[in-house]
């Protein structure tokens, strides 16, 4: 199965679930893919930037992926191959697919600044990974510090084929979204996916202005699947409605830096994981902060059950 | 009236109304300190970043200090006088403290890196200013890029006894409000006050945190003064249910760059402001935006009649 | 007299004199351009970063712009007119053509990021000071952080026929002229002139690339002058062979941030300034620093009488 | 042979060798060491920033220690270790120094900012490697952004017995030598080797100022060990007139992104290099510009034959 820019709906970024002493745990691994199968995930993503894959030996990165393909069965399966080298990307890129992804994902470096530079390293990566392998480009300027425009954008996704994806992690980005779908209305940009992330922070808008979906890690992205169900059945207000019961967790999630500790708290305290452990350098929380947690679990129990851990 | 470090409450960071045209829009200023006083504010803050300050001509910043302090007799008000050279910086404290200012406020510059250069920097400000001119530290990293840690934050404090408040506003800060109380507690720290910034997404756990208020610019700043209140009543429960009702709002207009956007649409369409025009080069907001703002003011009604507009 | 894309040869930039007080040391301001003029600079500007001018009150601007005006009559003063806001730069923009400035220069902010939106800062940057004033693009990314491409200047400079002048301070930036220069040739960019920064480092090599000489602050302007005269005499081992003598200074002063110490402290030895004071937040050298300066001094003079000081 | 802190003089940084595709050549690799042996070098260098590290697969990076500890036999060998994470750290740290390297060098991440988050970062590598291996911090500002004060160097040096080196490549630096060599004979810093970088663009002044010796990659070593030699045996104008020679060279080449083009070009001239390629992403040079560095290359040998190529 191969990506395609037909692809829609919720794409969990999966977070990679560590033992106390920096080992990955395999079980909790093959749980959490397990549990984005269950729950309706429309695929996933591995080895991104909150699933800490700067930090993974290459085999342990591969480990991840065939667990992913196995337990989301007839699901796509993206693959984060960013790296500082391009021998490096299209190894882990070719490897990936061979093992069952559906395609990958590739953020551009930090030091990139000009239109051109942004162009002209995606042209390369696509060089090296080859024109075969679906990508997805990754658009986060708050992290990586790299400015795309919405013409870039639209450059990239032209000059090749293989782009069928953008993750969108603007912020802000609403007009983004409004401006890249205006050029697919105009006929200047083929049809793309765009599935949003930025911890699903204004995904409720994000669907009203032409996304697919969402690529992101809140820990409960049941929610996330919510609404974009409702959104794509039209119903505006029920999708607004459980939204809004999420927010004030989503939004405490969605701190810069610590945002992982909170999310992987959230999912041991859910089962998913059996320790929010981060391999080192990691992040963490006190304790005060996963009262704080727990009692916004508390009050989004009220809407939503499934808050009830 | 000098600020001390017992200030307390909602002091708004106040946008500058502008006419179209990029004058400043006179009595919409009037009107909008007249609101600030009325709603029950404890006191303003002018010629923050918010409010364009660098695009303010001198005699133009004279100009709004007076009318904030006519306007809000008996209340503090607290002037934004950073600038490239120290000798700007004295001659718009000492003037704005002479017009009945009761404190300035001093943000870091963006080149500074190292604890030392933020510390001296302060020192010189203070020299610069003189030592008698009660002042407010401005901590915010997102926009200005320097980092102050709580241990760098605590030296200026007890480097120089003119230094009454922190204007929090570091993203993720939770904790860094818990390190300056138990500083404080422990006795190494000397008690100041802390208003919190970031259009007020996490006050209601920074009340719960230690804050003394908000320094903000959401545009109800009744709902921050509820939160406040209600936090400090003790009353948690009811505290975060006026917060959630107003979240999606508030986290709409706590979009980097587009923020003081939406915030000046909303209060025009309050009544507040005249005008949502920026001085260039500024922001704006599309048509689409502004619908999205609408919808968001009807679902706040539904809780919060204020939001009625 | 108005600044043409003909403009050719060595454009000082001038510091800023500064009595140890503080406050503007006229007399050496006089001294300054006079100086400037009798050594054959073919002009000056005044008010740039290196000018210390956001430290500067409005009426301290004009002062400087009327003394360099008066002292180098017939020659064309530029004049730095950046600013947070449109309406300041409009105005000094505007008053310093009154007083007889021949052409105003334009830094980006430093929040700007792609190439669309430095484009769209010039032009509304044209909007506000007007057509009929001519303009220099600076581009300067070590301290701006602003990066341009060929392709964005060459559009600020067809989009504005008031564009008449690149100060070119990339670095590394000789491809840069060489682009610029192809473009040219090629005809899709009309003539301009380009004058080169980053304290002449690479001006040997900047005039062969095409550049049409220099406007930076190097203590001893002589030396460029004798740089780009020979260049243009097509004497390019003699070109080398004074350059080559001044660089070992020429390198110690071209250090980030206390460079200006530098050149101010030797622009002292020298007669032209009566102190190397600087407005505060200033840096300053150490005494070794100052006898490292006197050690490069007397060994430039050995090949080069005018560094006898 | 463990490194300490008695190291001095010239460590090479030594540059990857490349074929043209992309595989690494090995042969220059042996002859590259070779070469840093017989001209005197003192230690190397090796994976470093400048050596593409982060582009090459482990098991080339083992391979590069390798040969440069067979070609340099009785020489220290340094590994850069600088990782994403601690485990790859300790991993390539440990497996360096059972193949006979003598000792490590940690660069911070880019994120890092307070001089707290330094220094805890050091203490986390330093527990990740091991306390009993020797390492280098390395303090490169303008490449890596990470700012470190002389106190939190001081404050790393005393907390890790097993810190012995300092590669300092500040801009400008003077002054930090000069002030850490002062904590050291005040008696709060105990003694450490300085070898400092920047392509050697200070060195005839950071000798003066207390450095040990140099660290870094120009294409003429022989020129740095000269002007190390001349410093320590106190002939300080010989050692000027030497460095003063080859300035124009050594400028040419310390150019931010291409530098390392020109220094392979230079080290492809001298016979070192077969090919002066770069693993992709790299950076190249055009044809005027290695005419360019042609000509400097034959002024540099009117002064010192060993130029002539």
């Amino acid at each position: 199965m191969s990506l395609t820019p037909d692809a829609s709906g919720v794409f969990p970024i999966a977070p990679t679930p560590f033992n106390p002493d920096g080992t990955i745990d395999w079980t909790s691994t093959e749980r959490l893919f397990e549990f984005y199968d269950r729950i309706g995930s429309d695929g996933t993503t591995v080895l991104g930037i909150m699933g800490e894959a700067p930090k993974l030996e290459p085999e342990e990165s591969v480990g991840i992926v065939k667990i992913a393909v196995a337990k989301m069965p007839g699901k796509p399966v993206i693959v984060g191959v960013s790296a500082p080298g391009f021998a490096a990307m299209r190894s882990l890129a070719r490897q990936s697919m061979e093992l069952g992804a559906a395609g990958v994902m590739i953020a551009p470096p930090p030091s990139l600044r000009t239109d051109d530079q942004i162009i002209g390293y995606y042209a390369q990566a696509v060089e090296a990974i080859g024109t075969d392998i679906p990508f997805v480009i990754q658009d986060y300027p708050l992290t990586l510090s790299v400015i795309m425009t919405p013409a870039v954008i639209r450059k990239i996704v032209m000059d090749h084929p293989s782009c069928v994806m953008l993750k969108h992690e603007d912020w802000p980005g609403l007009e983004k979204i409004s401006t890249l779908r205006k050029f697919q209305a105009e006929g200047s940009l083929r049809p793309i996916s765009i599935l949003t992330g930025n911890g699903g922070m204004f995904l409720d808008f994000e669907m009203e202005r032409g996304a697919d979906g969402a690529m992101t890690g809140y820990a409960f992205p049941e929610l996330l699947i919510d609404v974009v169900k409702l959104q794509k059945a039209g119903q505006r207000d029920a999708a607004h409605d459980i939204f809004d019961a999420h927010l004030p967790l989503l939004r405490y999630e969605q701190q810069l830096g610590v945002g992982l500790a909170v999310r992987k708290y959230t999912m041991m305290k859910r089962g998913i994981l059996a320790s929010d452990a981060q391999r080192k350098p990691g992040s963490s929380i006190s304790a005060k902060a996963k009262t704080e947690v727990d009692y916004l679990l508390a009050r989004v129990a009220k809407t939503d059950p499934r808050a009830k851990v």
